[in-house]
């Protein structure tokens, strides 16, 4: 049973690496249809159109790929705290970082398959300026339509050497509960899905069978309705996108999903969850088999192969 | 500004009278697409198909229509024994009840229109029997695709004479955040929505014009997309069912909405919300305007006139 | 009885006028989604992704609105000379013009109400520039999603004083089967839809109660999915447009519409009609009464009023 | 080039043979949501909701599975006689019949790979009685919206040992025309898909590698909305059928799809075309390569192998 904690209010933002930065930023902005609000230093600062805060990700260019850091907002300066203390309890810690143009000061931590994770209070909410704002006031920002132009950040999904102990970090460092998971034959656990809120998750980790460490399987944006994900086939085809897998169902989560790389290689999915909501306080996390994972996703097909293989960064041989 | 206070998880169910009960059960049933899950007296009980509660809808057979009580789950039974405290101290308790087929102990109150209101923790999950098991083990009952067939009870709304009194209880007694309202020229409020979590709103007050108190406007499930709305418009369409308004989307709060009446007369609506959610903990009222609402629903459609004048019980002429 | 005549293959395009060309340009190219084919002299040539012609709109410059002409499309040469052979026998002909930039010779002639047809054989069809290209070869363009994008010009619908001569013409001289009609309680049509191949139809025509005559009511696009039409909603809202009725659903045809008006006032419609043809060779007309139009549209919105006055050119008052 | 010929107006029905026969019309009746009609000796006429002719399935108890004849409905009845002298110099002429329950006198004949074809003129249009009376009087019947609820039936596809002589004998029995093909690198043409109207196709036919002739592929309804064909996924899960392969949009004709097998083993389709229609009287066949369809379906699905290898009735082995 995960009993909910509430000091983690929602997933604030993902810091992403790419070594093809001007081909990355093209994709995000005129393909994947995200609005940039802001630029600083190797830094272009991304936003969908609902999220109520300055920026969902931060690409940032540099000689590899994968997750810089992830970002939380707590649900108050005190809960902040109470975290704080936990974390460093948990001997993880990093430190207080100034934070950026999105918000104000975070403390930063590692996952203990070495990610790094930042909490923070103070956030810069979205001003729209003229030309972006909404004709309804209840939005964060006018709906443009441009590319697939999803709603808002809504997960992301970390692989991991033990996935057993980034389940008791994630519930003890943000007081995650843990909706969903695969338990293997072996004993391990081969995924995890977590959630801070009422969302079914915003947060999923899996197994990296490549000996590496921490690396990033993929960040999702929620698009209102199932058509917007048909709709962005379409978009990633005739943009020369290469499509990994999708449009489908989940049979975790029920999620309807498409998978694709972005121009330097870290996945990227489009995604959305229907009216689904994890309401209940005392939710018993759903434990799939390996077994009932071979059926394939919800309407039967095949888990594809490069899921389990594919992360960001590649891993180098030599 | 409203903190989330987080001691009222979710709204539970509620309970509608019928005087034309075999009639509005066959609409719930077959036509707008609920499962019964059991009977008691001269009441049935009725749930869509995710809700992971015994029931969502308990429809009592009587010689008025209107609300007899909705209930919501507390967060924990900490949480549940800090609001009773709170409302004791408001004095508008009416005592605990040993609850029903669906749930355990249950701590009842007025809000200061008169309707009734309900607090409980210990809750009867469902357990679906066989022919109601569903092919994913993440959902809880079979998606039978009868009827309209919602997922999970989404939210109400009541009338008061006075919008203030009730918005100044839900915050209060409930811990409820004010998402989105309307302020009236007068200076009175036309209007409210509250949240106790991340869904947009669970409930909705407005101003009853008409002297009455303690009335009800309707209750809505949610449907997992858009594209179920507008079929149930036909569903409606070919049973007869009266169509109030609808599909449209409305200005506030973006739902996807479409309204009717159950033959007794009791609004129901089955709407969409997209992937909106409101994640921020400090999240600001959105406060809307008399000359703002003129503009009708958010694609232009006139908020039809009997939403401010048809609620149950009917007013009685005399 | 309507017998399929089969001589003319489809509507091809329309000719609109507009006095304020620049804006009418941005509207039908940014909001509305259109390709620019080709320019000569006033016009600008337009056209939907999966229009096989070079063009399905012509928009010309003009110090008025409404519409200059429209053509259909042979279904062969033999086919045309035939039509030509039945409408020079109508006396309705104005006689053979070059054609431009989108197809060959087109022999014109007039509707009893001043409207100008035309019908052409030879047409020049679309052959997409390096970056329109589609990703498949079987669609006319690429699918660029940018606005409401419909996939292909659908129908339009003309005013005029006395329908049932409209109706005589178009089946006389286009052999046209109407699909649908209204007869109203006076004895006159008030409206009339009309089909020249499978789809429910290609032109409607009801009545124009200002005493002008000639004049045009509305151009449609057809859209893939209804969930284009909701989208265009949010579209046509961001960016200002007026939007006259809709989304719903029309009780006469099905059709899933959604009205506006172009910059100049021209009233533009995109619509889905979902899976609907009329495939039956002996389709008998559906006749509708004053008494069941009074029940609004399918699902019980009222016909707009505008919608009985509203066209172009506007009627000078002097 | 194929000029259109329009004697043959479209197709009218498939019988189908079924070796389960109660379970296969449970499938057809409430999982995929066809109306029965009527009853005759082992047959049940089936039909969808908008379907005009009283039937457009005729399922028939048997010892074996597969198709027992498709028909085609003459545009009139010179059309009819028109066709019947040109097959009948085919040398491929069965003779006439005297209809069934759905329609008057039929001429029946062969396709060069065994499959039994005919066409009739005079048919019973369905009378939907007062249960089965639609709300809105253009459409042929209520939409009920039980199980998966196509709206017609839409195209059938044949397996044929060779597919060039399959194409000769459609474009020169039927007057077909071949809008979209597949050219082997071997010189054979391995699936033609064919039109007699302005859908982009109404048969298919695909190369049998099994040695066998006169097998069956499967047979498709159009559903209005792509949403209908995610909702039949769910649905087929929920109940149980064997999903094939989908959802996902073909590359050939664009239709999203979804295919699953009856239980008797007969392959079903429910599909969804968005408005794409063949309106060009001169369309030329799209031809596409073997390393085009290597490609897979449109965002990338592999055509699944059991396409090319499982026909009704299956091979027996011996």
């Amino acid at each position: 049973m995960n009993e909910p904690c509430f000091d983690a209010a929602h997933l604030g933002h993902l810091e992403l690496l790419t070594n093809r930065f001007e081909e990355s930023l093209h994709f995000f902005v005129n393909v994947y249809g995200l609005t940039e609000s802001g630029r600083d230093g190797d830094s272009v600062y991304l936003r969908a159109w609902d999220d109520y805060e300055f920026h969902s990700l931060k690409l940032t260019a540099s000689n590899t790929t994968g997750m810089a850091h992830c970002g939380y907002r707590a649900s108050s300066r005190a809960a902040l705290e109470r975290r704080v203390a936990v974390i460093e309890r948990m001997n993880l810690g990093i430190g207080w970082s100034d934070g950026d143009l999105g918000h104000g000061p975070a403390y930063r931590f590692n996952s203990p398959d070495g990610h790094v994770f930042e909490l923070y209070w103070e956030t810069n909410k979205y001003e729209a300026p003229e030309a972006e704002k909404p004709a309804l006031k209840n939005i964060a920002q006018r709906y443009h339509g441009r590319g697939v132009a999803p709603r808002r950040l809504d997960h992301f999904n970390l692989l991991a050497t033990d996935v057993s102990k980034m389940r008791d970090f994630m519930v003890e460092a943000l007081g995650s509960r843990v909706t969903e998971m695969i338990q293997l034959e072996n004993g391990r656990i081969g995924g995890c899905w977590f959630t801070v809120n009422n969302k079914g998750y915003d947060m999923a980790c899996t197994e990296d069978h490549s000996g590496a460490s921490g690396r990033f399987h993929h960040i999702t944006y929620a698009a209102d309705h199932r058509d917007d994900i048909l709709r962005a086939a379409d978009i990633f085809l005739e943009n020369g996108v290469f499509i990994e897998t999708g449009p489908h169902k989940h049979a975790i989560q029920g999620t309807f999903f498409l998978y694709v790389y972005e121009p330097a290689g870290n996945r990227v999915e489009v995604a959305n969850a229907g009216a689904r909501l994890v309401l209940d306080p005392d939710w018993e996390t759903v434990v799939w088999t390996e077994a009932e994972r071979r059926k394939g996703q919800a309407w039967g097909l095949k888990t594809i192969e490069s899921f389990h293989t594919h992360g960001t960064p590649p891993i180098t041989k030599g």
